[in-house]
């Protein structure tokens, strides 16, 4: 089975082109065999590029311990990047298929190459019952929260999944590390929540660590920057445009006023393709 | 480029065919941008094999911060599975050149492909001052060392590469990433120190957890594992030959009395092959 191997702000799956040959029948184990970074290809889970008879081609994608996943921002740019690139769909403008939705892509090119990918994120939930969470409402904006026997001012947002985001002077790793883990299963959040500790740089330029649910810090999030781009909006720290530093790589985000989207403009990498054997 | 990614007990490494193209122009660079497990290839390192005049290959080793290595146990056995299953030299024992020294290997083969692989170590350095240990000697075994305000009795060997095996009842994390790293800097090491942390299971089978200098716990320590054995017979608590269960797999160890040399015997799996496109 060919593969390719690309990232998106260091988010890092392996991609199976099944325009050009079979999708593999047990795509979960699969998953599970190719992500291991040790004994596999090593990446964050698999995507399949599948032809769709409703768009331009079709993403399945698989969590590295096998689970079927809705959505990755960072994963849907390497999908378009890799559709223009490898001459499935030469257009500028791409609609991506991903668990029954309809996505838009737009395209930056550079020397017949995608270089950027600008997403479609949609639009942000700020309904305390919707995110969920506990907390007061009707909206979860600067709110008191005790974590460890520290008060912080946190700020909820639902990007289809839940976040919790923490503006602070510094993300140290006593903050990710240490309070995430305790504000990801504090009762407050009821489906857990991912936890973004930012700093704000400059009114559009912030700095942001992620204690992302179920799998610890990571080098990128594109729920969670958009998350921080809508919770800056609402705390009044940025403007709607903001540049968002992940550890992986940097994320251009707005949080558009006519149609209450949220757009998030970042990278794609194709790291090399390779056969593997089973 | 192309290149093979192989795994010795979980040891992986990218190893590149300079038999078939040229060397690499600037291999401490190129091992680390592929080592990265996000933006590149993703592994322990880069190992080149080469052609040799002196020996059936050479092998050419680069850790993943791209600091040239003289050796590595579980790396050389997967050389050796590389230069017979691809036709490079078609004989049971072969010889491997690294860094000057000529390696000799026994491959046990399965299906015209190498499974197993039988390496000499070398024998084992006892004499404190040339492990280099502080402790008192000549030899340290079962010697008090207080580590964190506990206890331990360490004994220490050197295969290259200065080690100090601990026996202990449970081989806890507190023990391994908790005190590993005291006993690493611990002054007693002037050149720091690899630490195992060894459950004895029966006299001829071990458990070992690696807390390796310089990278923290890994899945596996060729060296590590012959001078557990080493410990072992020195300490009276296992047999010559004895079984170490790593994290990453099963390695079969034999100190021979004959020799006085350490065998290491254990698999070589090739994961997959790729393209580098730089």
């Amino acid at each position: 089975m060919k593969f390719t191997k690309m990232h998106g702000a260091g988010n890092d799956y392996v991609y199976v082109d099944c325009f050009a040959q079979d999708p593999p029948p047990d795509p979960e184990g699969l998953a599970r065999r190719l992500a291991d970074r040790h004994t596999g290809v090593g990446g964050d889970g698999l995507i399949l590029i599948l032809p769709s008879e409703r768009a331009d081609a079709e993403m399945r994608m698989y969590n590295a311990d096998g689970s079927y996943s809705e959505m990755c921002g960072n994963g849907i740019r390497c999908v378009a990047k890799y559709v223009y690139d490898h001459n499935l769909c030469r257009k500028p403008r791409l609609v991506i298929e991903s668990a029954g939705k309809l996505l838009s892509l737009d395209l930056t090119i550079e020397d017949e190459r995608v270089e950027r990918v600008r997403v479609d994120m949609g639009e942000p939930i700020l309904d305390a019952a919707h995110i969920p969470t506990l907390l007061p409402g009707p909206m979860v904006v600067n709110t008191p929260l005790d974590a460890g026997g520290q008060l912080f001012a946190v700020t909820a947002v639902s990007m289809g999944n839940p976040h919790c985001v923490v503006f602070v002077e510094c993300a140290t790793d006593e903050l990710v590390l240490g309070v995430g883990p305790k504000i990801e299963h504090d009762p407050a959040f009821p489906n857990r929540v991912n936890v973004e500790w930012v700093e704000v740089l400059a009114p559009d330029r912030v700095r942001q660590r992620t204690w992302e649910r179920g799998s610890g810090e990571t080098l990128a999030c594109g729920t969670g920057a958009s998350a921080v781009c809508v919770a800056g909006v609402l705390t009044g720290r940025t403007d709607r445009r903001v540049m968002v530093e992940l550890l992986g790589g940097l994320l251009e985000l707005e949080w558009n006023e006519a149609d209450n989207h949220v757009y998030m403009t970042g990278p794609a990498v194709e790291v090399f393709s390779g056969e593997w054997p089973a």
